[in-house]
């Protein structure tokens, strides 16, 4: 690490907010570390928990003298969270700081950067570390989080290059290894690899609960169900928004599963052994070759 | 342990009739236990691990002079097996040797037993332990397998009350938690805790696999993926085996899963905020409830 900030604005100090600080201030990436957000009592804690130096519950404040903004909060809160970082750093005159966020779809991200940012959002780098836990708030921060796990950007054409660099270098500073695509191409991604199987899991639950076995359900769960249902857990409100922000590449996957799953009860339905036999080698092969 | 058995007949002596047998020596509960299957390799191999004493590749045979028999095949074999367990008795005059099976489905194979077996049955107790590993083959084979596990029993009217005690205590000596039900609702559960669970992961794997992306979906894939599609690894066979088997229920259950689905892209497609954070919030409370 060569470049040190002087000045970090962490807007949302929870899970990812609170870890990306503990591992910068691990490796002595930063000078002073200012924590924002809507919950003062969520702020008291982070900094009790010295995630941050110091809090501002005014958004645009807090951004004032920052060098580099990290926005990690729920999907559905970036637009008002972009609106006051712009209306800080237009008053402060300090709009080449460097922007970027955490959130777990791009394209409409960076569409809102774009908006609202000055110069057409040139100092806003998009990104989204693929790591988390079933909890949050301050308290299941940790600086060991980003080891080893992938960070992807999405920076467009107009985004400043040595923003993008120094973006790199602080996620690079945590432990994670850090790989650049289009947004578009990331959304679709991750519409495959997360967003569908959260839908999976939410509604395979959701489908069995007015059932009258369901506590037998449970009760004879073996390891396969639990596997397939856990991310049922994760937080209602943080998915819904993921959802609507990624909602056509997520659409265009779910419609590929359903006609799979209709091919596979036709197939059922129909007792084609062979049918479902191909089906079940396939998959198996190509899950066994991408795994091992 | 009251009753030591004298002779105990395991047919497939692979992960779960292995340790089936290797529970049972731990607690000295057989006297001697004969192997019998397809193949001479597998049963060497059992023999040489010392999962049994002996081996028979002719089943009818290796029956004759059983006190239990323990039929632990697929599903797709269990006729044959049957066939040559019930000749076997009844050339040695021994149709009162009690005989019991491992099947993930229970209402075909209750059928089968009826129509094959000596007094429609009487003395065939239908099993089922919820347990097992993503091996296979004796060497996969320990004697902790069952503990803690449940195993589920399904007699029937007609199901000699001894068989069915001396059966749940062998099953108890293995460690497991034994419950009887009918085979009916057995069906109905474990289409819902295993079966469908296993054709979800199997067809989300299938429907991308052809996609372009398919190498990023992997690299990129986070917990809930692969979590999602562990049991797509499971041995194709044995899972088309278990469809065709318990093909009614199944069908039932992957019905309301399709319509669940439905109503989450529809729900999607319309931008229904409410409605995607109404199934995600009762998901999350159904599953937290029954699995804290």
């Amino acid at each position: 690490m060569t470049t040190v900030i002087n000045n970090l604005c962490i807007i949302g100090t929870g899970l990812i907010g609170g870890s990306f600080s503990l591992a910068l201030q691990r490796a002595a990436a930063c000078k002073k570390i200012i924590g924002a957000g809507r919950s003062e009592k969520t702020l008291q804690q982070a900094r009790q928990l010295k995630i941050i130096d110091d809090y501002n519950t005014d958004i645009s404040a807090a951004v004032k003298d920052a060098d580099v903004i990290f926005v990690s909060v729920p999907l559905g809160a970036m637009r008002t969270v972009f609106e006051k970082i712009a209306t800080g750093l237009k008053q402060a005159g300090n709009e080449q700081a460097i922007i970027t966020d955490a959130g777990s779809s791009k394209q409409q991200v960076q569409l809102l950067a774009q908006t609202i940012f000055a110069q057409a959002g040139k100092y806003f780098v998009a990104g989204h570390p693929i790591a988390g836990t079933e909890n949050s708030g301050p308290a299941a921060a940790f600086a060991d989080l980003y080891k080893n796990r992938r960070v992807i950007l999405t920076p467009v054409k107009n985004t400043d290059k040595e923003a993008i660099r120094q973006v790199t270098e602080l996620w690079q500073v945590t432990g994670a290894e850090v790989e650049t695509m289009s947004a578009e191409h990331h959304d679709k991604v991750l519409a495959a690899t997360s967003h569908l199987p959260h839908l999976i899991a939410f509604g395979l639950v959701h489908c069995l609960e007015n059932l009258d076995d369901i506590e037998d359900i449970f009760r004879f769960a073996a390891g396969g169900f639990r596997d397939v249902t856990r991310i049922a857990s994760s937080d209602p409100t943080m998915w819904r928004d993921i959802c609507l922000n990624n909602r056509q590449p997520i659409l265009a996957m779910m419609k590929s599963y359903k006609d799979e799953m209709e091919m596979l009860y036709n197939a059922l339905q129909s007792a084609d052994g062979e049918k479902l036999m191909e089906v079940f080698e396939h998959a198996k092969q190509t899950r066994d070759k991408f795994t091992h």
